[in-house]
């Protein structure tokens, strides 16, 4: 009977090798290659095989871990970075599964793909193929598993807006009266009620789960995907494993996910209150995506109270909850990493003092955030009778600030790709930013001063535009500026000007 | 000819003495008892004459200065804090001035006067009878140098408001183009042109000072007066006084100030800014006023960009300049002191950034600041043909906040008088004054939210108000309360809600 397995395995496996090489298959940049296995179902896959390829280019390789998709399949995802030939040779300690040999050929990406983003100048981001990447994000914790129809509903959402990063849960996220439902599924196998097989991953939840990262990527969306979170409330326990299943829990999430593009880790929603871990438990987390992720994709910690060690080497940009923006330009100063404020508390109505700013406070914070050098993120809890808020559930979007975030988007992509920094003086008060004698950038926020008064270099020439942030009107000033120049402004709030170098 | 001075001048000393004797002068309780003698003015009295009396009663004995006030007069003035009979005699280098006894009775205060203002329960105020002290502070730093006329209007102005503190230069301001004019008399004899003589003060700019301290006394408002500050610009140097000069400037100013009761020290408007003084100086002038002024009237220091260590023993409370107010429950913790935000930027539409806040803004600041448990001062900037800003020189106000503030400080003076305290927890987000089981003031700022949700005592029952700060509303809500309750709201801006205790 084993025998027969094995041979049927064999048999298996050398067909689908064969059929790859004989079709010689094409794969996109930055796209997935996937090897997929028949094996064997016993014992235990998830915790008894390893499985993994080198996959060569010239002379980089480059090494993936495998996984078990359940149904004795065995797979290993691959994204190649460089165009060209690419072979691979499997490496498991399953006979099987170990030596087998390909190759595929990758061609250029597919359209408005531009690889993974990544840190750029220190405090920026950027794609793999050099394409300057501004964060626009928004949170939708646990968007995924609300359900089919809820799911299409946000991505159609999504895709009316600027957003091009979401904050999402994998574990399914329980919160106040605002989210309780069960997802359709679990990741691992048992019950909630019998208790969970922790050595036994449910792959139907991580394929689920997937195929939405996949989804985003087709709108140009990173997913920045939240690994551990505090909201369980003892309902599902996934906030309180032991340590070595926290562990293959890791290592399956980055042999399953790391192939994506538009994948980002980040570590924990609110570490400091997941009470179950401690810093070395994080610590050696982390270790095990930098020593499995081949691609390097961006990796965080989020705060709740307290910070974590942000300068381990390890983390590549601050994931910040706050609503002091005083400080990033001395964060990026500091840490120099990029500063993303991934929490400044939503656009909404409900009780909750995280959940009832008004959009033209939410879109002022975007602008404050970008005008002192991060970026900002979005989120929505607006009162709704089924307690469809878009912040843990998705669904539509009813504020007014995404609009507005979008235009903000536009200005952020017009402005220089090199050189843009934060003014930064002990006062700091002002919000600007600078590209020496090329771009300004001011923003006012809730002030009503009815001009503003600019120091301009006086060797150059400048195009002059006020900025309504709010009605989303760009208006040129009707002369050509230099040096200290006072330009009139209507005195209503949310003012911005851009002083741009007329060449 | 020196003999037949001295004559006269004991002649006249005598008769002043006689009359007080013969009187039986009575002076009321924090008022200001003054003995004047005619003395010679030859040599310079400012630098080689030492006088001070000895008040005595029953055990208590305090020893005020005496200073010259020009013509051959001296002076020293006493603010007796306990009702009865005083006697006092003086001690001088001038065989003359030395020696010389009388007495009076000290009576029940004026009506309206409660004494000298200082720390209470540490971190808040109070006036010397137990009155509470709730500061609601304004800012016009050089109102008493804009001529008569603009001294009534500002005076007339004020008394409209609920303001009673207002921080005010001793020293004429320069700033920028909104203040560029001249007192009409220097601290100085000399002149701007031909230079000041130092060794000599001008009596007349001093007693025009103090005239203005007695005038705001009667609208029972706190002088905050700033006695260096670095907006000089160079046009008359007194920011860049030699050391010497400085001392004997602080004794004279506490020999002549220190007996009005509604004197606060402020040693210097951002003192960081004042850039030829070590912090030795600044060590020196504040032990200066330490020893000197036996009333102990309050004393702080205000920061521009940089902190003094405030946690000296001879700060009674911050005066920071800050729009960061996450800190002040901090603050408090730390410092053990009253946290006044006595700058916070101030409503107005100028384009300096400190000058353009809406008036939603400047009421919301004071809200947040008083809610976290401290004090805030208010200041206007609006533009104005001939410059005449309320922050620089008073006048009128244009501005919609004050109504608004004093709307506040009737809801402060209805707080209990013991016993409250700022809520303080890690998240910190949450702006709340507590007594324990007797009143919650809860503020929800630029929040749009729908509903409050209130924690308060089970076992206590509690009325509960809506507050809108901006439309100076108190709405009861239709019910008792207790325990945990959801409290609707109108969604608008600005809110507070206050549960007290039913009795």
């Amino acid at each position: 009977m084993k025998k027969k397995i094995k041979a049927q395995l064999l048999f298996i496996i050398v067909i689908i090798i064969t059929l790859n090489n004989l079709y010689g298959k094409e794969v996109p940049q930055w796209g997935i290659f996937e090897i997929s296995f028949k094996g064997t179902s016993a014992g235990n896959p998830y915790t008894d095989v390893k499985l993994s390829a080198v996959f060569q280019y010239k002379d980089i390789t480059i090494e993936p871990q495998g996984f078990y998709n359940g149904n004795g399949e065995y797979i290993i995802r691959f994204m190649p970075h460089t165009q060209g030939e690419w072979t691979y040779i499997t490496k498991s300690n399953i006979k099987e599964l170990n030596g087998k040999t390909g190759k595929f050929v990758c061609v250029s990406a597919q359209k408005g793909i531009h690889g993974p983003v990544s840190v750029r100048n220190t405090c920026d981001f950027g794609y793999a193929d050099g394409t300057p990447f501004y964060p626009v994000g928004t949170t939708c914790y646990a968007w995924v598993w609300q359900g089919d129809d809820m799911v299409n509903k946000t991505l159609k959402s999504l895709k009316n807006t600027a957003f091009n990063k979401i904050r999402m849960c994998v574990f399914p996220k329980q919160y106040d009266v605002y989210i309780q439902n069960e997802p359709f599924c679990y990741p691992f196998e048992g019950s909630k009620e019998k208790g969970w097989d922790f050595t036994r991953f449910n792959p139907e939840y991580f394929k689920y789960f997937e195929d939405k990262i996949a989804s985003l990527s087709g709108l140009g969306i990173e997913a920045d995907v939240i690994v551990f979170h505090p909201y369980d409330g003892g309902k599902w326990g996934f906030d309180n494993m032991p340590r070595e299943v926290n562990e293959r829990y890791m290592h399956y999430l980055v042999a399953r996910l790391a192939a994506y593009h538009n994948v980002w880790w980040s570590m924990a929603n609110e570490w400091d209150m997941v009470r179950s871990k401690t810093t070395e438990d994080w610590d050696r987390l982390f270790r095990i995506i930098e020593e499995n992720d081949p691609y390097h994709h961006l990796r965080s910690i989020h705060n709740g109270m307290k910070w974590y060690d942000v300068s381990k080497p390890y983390i590549t940009h601050l994931s910040v909850q706050t609503t002091d923006f005083f400080h990033i330009q001395e964060w990026r100063n500091t840490f120099k990493k990029p500063v993303m404020i991934d929490e400044c508390v939503y656009e909404g109505d409900i009780p909750n003092d995280w959940g009832n700013l008004t959009p033209e406070e939410m879109t002022s914070r975007f602008w404050q955030v970008y005008c002192r050098g991060g970026y900002c993120t979005h989120g929505e809890t607006f009162m709704h009778p089924q307690n469809i808020l878009w912040w843990a559930k998705g669904g539509v979007l009813y504020g007014k600030s995404p609009e507005r975030i979008a235009f903000l988007y536009k200005i952020m992509k017009d402005r220089p790709a090199e050189g843009v920094y934060p003014l930064y003086n002990l006062w700091n008060k002002e919000m600007q930013l600078i590209k020496d004698k090329e771009y300004y950038l001011f923003y006012y926020g809730n002030a009503q001063q009815k001009s503003a008064r600019l120091r301009l270099p006086k060797d150059v020439n400048f195009r002059v535009e006020v900025i309504d942030t709010w009605n989303m009107t760009i208006t040129p000033a009707d002369s050509v500026y230099s040096g200290s120049v006072e330009i009139k402004l209507p005195g209503t709030l949310w003012m911005a000007v851009r002083a741009t170098k007329i060449k």
